[in-house]
């Protein structure tokens, strides 16, 4: 398979199921439809959609169906991004590209369109469940790995953490414990919702769950690396603010070379997760390559 | 009944239940749950998970089954007031009598407290259902309605107009338009979830939606009169500061005479959705009568 034409192509069926999932608005409400929409269709790289249907393969399940669930991480990721921006939190202006939500709008209507997307994300999940009777309880289990990693337990405290570190000394331990949280837990969260909805074995659905832990170091060991070494234009915001922020990253702790040798060794533990799918999970296989030379 | 008597009973019932959806944190991002908690716990009148309560008791249902569902409606309202709070938004300094979260805390965790509360909700929904797996099917519209409550087409929305209609000349129908989704939804939402999960018939659950939705406007009403002739002191927060802010309010567009009889009336008519319950519906009669005479 080629990972580009893979990724390209899934981009389009997630783009156009976002879309129907959060059409253009009317009433009163209006504005802040559009502001969910320009941030939710601002087209970024739909890596968490893409774990969960591509999870979802790894255990021959049906990816039409597992749809929904993919449009709400990618919906509950882009709520955490508005967010994250607003002035209160990391003060960013650009993101994809463009001026960030409370930038384009402003900082009331940024705040509700965050709140907005978390909203409709379980309205998106719950909607699915009651098209899906019979998987009722399985249904139950994928918003309850959702909710739990991107609430407190998970994004938000990680989140929380992750303000609270800036300008203070971390150590390695306490890098890992907040990325954990903040980054690594949706994404473990959207590998492991493909693999139950995709009608996974607990055994399957456990080593895929493995795999999404080591996706998710993996993952944000590189997006502390790209800040380092990556380039602005390509990232669409801007690089080396990490350090500016004296926030806790990999590269502040252990220096960018152990940062690198550890992003691939833990790529290489990651494969031997995904040992026993064979051929269905070459799309996984290659998505955690990819980590390492991805240049945004 | 006596009144007061319930809504201590159960008022009690609930802040205990709530502390258990919600214990005291540990790990790096405890600070976030030390916020939810300050404001969950902050003792409110728990108006919407009584009113979930009492429609499953008109409807005959097992009140300890609905409880999950009336915790998570606290949840979604504490939320909702968290960021309403914000300087981006209405910049409240008191609620309930103390500094709001973000006086109290600073706005980034304000911000994600909000965040954690709406999302623990849904979390505490999934796992009542998972508890459930025969009721499956009730929880799924459950989550909708309440999801839909309180989403884009509901209370976000209604904050979002209700911010742009700000300083602006409103008509009446502007003002029932925003208050039906600002407020109406999400305790329209509450009699509908307790109608529903408590077992009751399509005839039954369309009657107490009914009630429910004049309950919304009620609220709403007798609330714009309390923030003209209420006392700061019984409300814990300034009054008066609607017409400083030039919001869109009953009284504003109708005058205080008015709104009082439209407020008399509704209770009237929602006394009358409420005939066929018999003794039952004696909570949810009382309820709506109580709104009429409120001092908080």
């Amino acid at each position: 398979m080629d990972l580009k034409t893979y990724l390209s192509e899934r981009k389009t069926l997630i783009d156009q199921a976002l879309e129907c999932y959060l059409p253009p608005g009317n009433g009163p409400g209006q504005r802040v439809v559009e502001a969910m929409r320009y941030s939710l269709l601002a087209g970024g790289k739909r890596l968490r959609p893409i774990l969960c249907l591509a999870a979802a393969e790894a255990v021959a399940g049906n990816v039409e169906q597992v749809m929904p669930v993919a449009g709400a991480l990618e919906m509950i990721h882009t709520y955490s991004l508005i967010h994250d921006d607003l002035p209160a939190m990391d003060d960013d202006d650009f993101r994809r590209g463009r001026p960030t939500c409370h930038k384009k709008f402003d900082e009331a209507t940024a705040i509700l369109a965050g709140d907005g997307l978390l909203t409709a994300a379980f309205e998106v999940l719950a909607a699915a469940a009651t098209n899906h009777p019979a998987q009722a309880s399985v249904y139950h289990e994928v918003v309850q790995t959702i909710a739990r990693a991107a609430g407190y337990q998970g994004m938000v405290g990680g989140q929380m953490a992750d303000l609270l570190a800036e300008g203070q000394p971390s150590t390695l331990e306490q890098v890992e414990a907040i990325h954990r949280l903040k980054t690594g837990a949706l994404l473990t969260a959207s590998v492991r919702s493909g693999a139950l909805l995709g009608g996974g074995s607990a055994r399957d659905i456990l080593a895929l769950t493995h795999y999404g832990e080591k996706f998710g170091l993996i993952f944000q060991i590189t997006d502390d690396l790209l800040d380092v070494e990556g380039e602005s234009a390509e990232m669409g915001k801007p690089t080396g603010m990490d350090a500016i922020r004296q926030k806790a990253t990999y590269p502040a702790v252990m220096g960018v070379a152990a940062a690198k040798n550890q992003a691939r060794d833990l790529v290489a533990a990651a494969l031997v997760d995904l040992q026993p799918f064979g051929e269905r999970a070459e799309p996984l296989r290659q998505l955690a390559r990819y980590l390492l030379v991805r240049r945004q």
